[in-house]
């Protein structure tokens, strides 16, 4: 007996099966699966020029594009391996990412290709080279994707500091589109608006949905809310991701303007942590289908999801796993009953087989094929899931996650600073930014700022910098990042 | 890394997810996914109690029923492999089915228990006996399935006499489902009508969608075009499977009161053999979503269907391999260019391990992961499957395969027989029926009739006993069949 684990590239058969659907809109830009399966060959044949082969890893930078998904799409045909890039990362960020991930080559958009030389010690190139090289003649694609194979790796930053490689399988972008399509459907004319970067996971898997499913994708550079609305309004958009901050700007514009979204708009993916009450009731009065969801990069994007007779009576729920996934709350090592808070942990297909060069972190985190999550919740006497709070210390801003330790890290590593610690503060516009709090000498706000953001990405750079004689810690000496929260709430007070 | 092959058992997860979803309804009785669970459950317990554990091979013999899904979905909770048997078998055709399998218990509905129990030497079990029996309380179900693990057996007829076993994994039946849904898509108010026997694969398959969709099955207990049209008219179906004969008839009546199918019946799935092409074209006159597709039980169902798009403009066409599954046409051993006929070949992950206890049959049928089917056919240079001819001689009476081979040997078995040869004759009603050629003396029509009978679905038994001195052979004296076509037509003209 053989084990299923290879399945047809994806494009490759989708450009056979139903060559003449639109698989791509932006702009004005239209691109049916047989074009683009055309134009990624001719992309394969370039990489393949270069070297990429199988098991190459190859760094990718850039904002959403057609471009960016034919190389996506162009690595996958030769079996290398993408590195998914936040085009919000400074150099330095970048260089240590594509160094962790012994990465051999890395393809940006034109925006990046200049400034980046000088950090970064393996070629780049941007989409316009890439397009002036002669495609190898006899690259060889690979017809077949085996599950088990590494299809991508993105960064995620961790508790300890610096961020870690997720390992990506075809196989978990694969079970993750299924597990979507299980729970919301598939519908013939389904149109999913991707605002959203393809360098998170939450764009990443429209892209692997719209090949698999056979759907039209309408891609945005980046979240406009001005234009998702009119995209909404005017192109039968069906299905969408999004994040808290995103909806509500998203929202009030909609109200400014008294206007409602068609009813051909099926589905309003709200992802990136708990959504404020306020901003799902009114959801519900607007008659936006919002469903609230959970997941993560280690994930390979939602594993919990509210069902569609579920998304108006259970307001405030991330819903229930996935068909393939399980959840189970943990506390003291002992699975707690229903209404009980404790750690959600997640097992199914879609979760990573670990992170790359830690086998220690990976062992931590992922148990039995149980992913601890570090993120905290309960689920009700009918199962399902409500998320309370996000890791333990973690700031989402923007849909971003930020981890206190990573700027306590760039703050340590000044001469000047001898202690320092990071807390999130809520934010209207953001949801919640970083501040921090720092013991040193002679030392202004704009230096330590100036410091950050030579080497912290902008929506990493703390907001606020306190200067303090010393920090509050508990008996082993270990920072109370609570208390920071306190001293916050007096000085706004 | 771990290889994924285990999901969620399918019933228990769906109860979990969309509990107050409609399952099934047949007649004025509607039962919940939760419901059905609840009963699965119960009955597992009863099915426990008699000793039915991981392994255990229980024939199920029944019309459509949900007493009989029940049992099916029980057997899986245990672990059990379930044997299905076609209700038109003789005693004589179901005792041998269930030796060849090491069937250790038979399942029957109220219509068999009696007249079963002179051949058979196994318990038998009606469904009202089992629910008499108190079920196991400590009964340990499989929460998760593994992909690789035997689900189902269904015997199909061969070439070469005796009926062989099909071998079903989960991971079969789990495939089918996907790969359908990624070409027909999934709507949450899907309602797939099933009048086709679940002792065929056919029939089957449409369980399995609902709870791997969460979708809801009217049941009925077998074919009656009127029963089935009110269904169309007023119950909202959405899907439909059925195969030539039966769509004749539903068109038929159309036609004689007038009237036309709702728009929210989305498809009319086609099976079991080519469809006569002024069925087809009526079909696109009535504005009925026909999809022509072709598979079988050694395919799990469908393998190869018209995606929606392309339902009507490649009237004749079975269309393109699901997403997961390839096909090829083999002439020689050399596969052929578009256009050109020959065997197709498929290959996926809903084809069948093999054939029970026939490994000589499995490695002249599965080579390299591709199934032989013996099917005839080309695809157009779009990739589109026509079907010339199934199965070398096979015959298809009102979607029952029919092998000559099998007929003949019950002939040849008769003492007065001492040649026998089967061929189809085109019939108006059934699509085809068997007649049969003998050599014998002292011998009556009525005679050979009442032997077949006997021993014989009706369906298989020949409609006409044609008595000759000898039967056409080639030069190793090999029956020519189609010599004996040419004798059917000079009787009828």
């Amino acid at each position: 007996m053989l084990v299923q684990q290879e399945v047809p590239n994806w494009l490759l058969q989708r450009a056979f099966l139903t060559p003449n659907r639109v698989a791509l809109k932006m702009g004005e830009r239209e691109i049916t699966f047989s074009s683009l399966h055309t134009q990624v060959l001719q992309m394969a044949g370039r990489l393949s020029t270069l070297g990429i082969q199988k098991g190459t890893k190859v760094g990718l930078l850039s904002h959403n594009s057609i471009e960016m998904i034919e190389v996506i799409h162009a690595i996958k045909y030769l079996g290398g391996v993408t590195v998914l890039l936040n085009t919000r990362l400074t150099a330095n960020e970048i260089a240590w990412q594509l160094q962790d991930a012994n990465t051999e080559f890395l393809v940006t958009d034109s925006t990046f290709s200049t400034s980046l030389h000088i950090v970064i010690n393996i070629p780049v190139f941007s989409f316009d080279t890439l397009y002036d090289i002669q495609p190898d003649e006899n690259v060889r694609i690979q017809e077949e994707f085996n599950l088990m194979d590494i299809d991508t790796i993105m960064y995620t930053s961790g508790t300890t500091g610096k961020p870690k490689g997720v390992i990506q399988t075809y196989g978990n972008h694969y079970w993750s589109s299924i597990g979507s399509a299980l729970n919301l459907g598939i519908h013939q004319d389904d149109c999913w608006l991707a605002c959203v970067p393809f360098f998170h996971v939450s764009g990443l898997s429209i892209l692997m949905k719209s090949v698999i499913y056979g759907m039209k994708v309408i891609v945005q550079e980046q979240f406009d809310h001005i234009k998702v609305n009119r995209a909404i309004m005017e192109e039968n958009v069906t299905m969408i991701s999004v994040v808290s901050t995103m909806l509500t700007q998203m929202v009030d514009h909609l109200e400014r303007f008294h206007f409602r979204y068609p009813a051909s708009l099926r589905c309003v993916l709200l992802g990136g942590g708990p959504a404020p009450k306020v901003l799902l009731e009114k959801g519900k009065e607007y008659n936006i289908p919002v469903f609230q969801t959970y997941g993560m990069t280690e994930t390979a994007s939602q594993i919990v999801t509210l069902a569609p007779e579920d998304s108006l009576n259970k307001l405030g729920s991330a819903g229930k796993p996935l068909f393939h996934s399980q959840i189970k709350i943990i506390e003291n090592g002992e699975e707690q009953p229903a209404m009980k808070a404790g750690e959600i942990v997640v097992k199914g297909p879609t979760v990573t087989y670990g992170y790359l060069n830690q086998p220690e972190a990976t062992q931590s985190s992922i148990k039995e094929g149980w992913l601890h999550t570090g993120d905290i919740g309960y689920v009700d006497d009918e199962g399902f899931l409500f998320v309370l709070d996000r890791r333990k210390d973690l700031i989402i801003s923007g849909g971003e996650n930020i981890y206190p330790a990573e700027i306590e890290g760039v703050l340590l590593s000044h001469p000047k600073i001898t202690e320092a610690g990071v807390v999130g503060i809520l934010d209207e516009k953001w949801g919640q930014v970083p501040v921090a709090f720092v013991v040193g000498v002679e030392l202004t706000s704009q230096e330590v700022e100036a410091y950050c953001k030579a080497q912290l990405a902008k929506y990493k750079v703390p907001k606020q910098i306190y200067f303090v004689s010393s920090l509050p810690r508990n008996a082993t000496n270990k920072l109370q990042r609570h208390k920071l929260q306190e001293l916050v709430k007096i000085d706004k007070g």
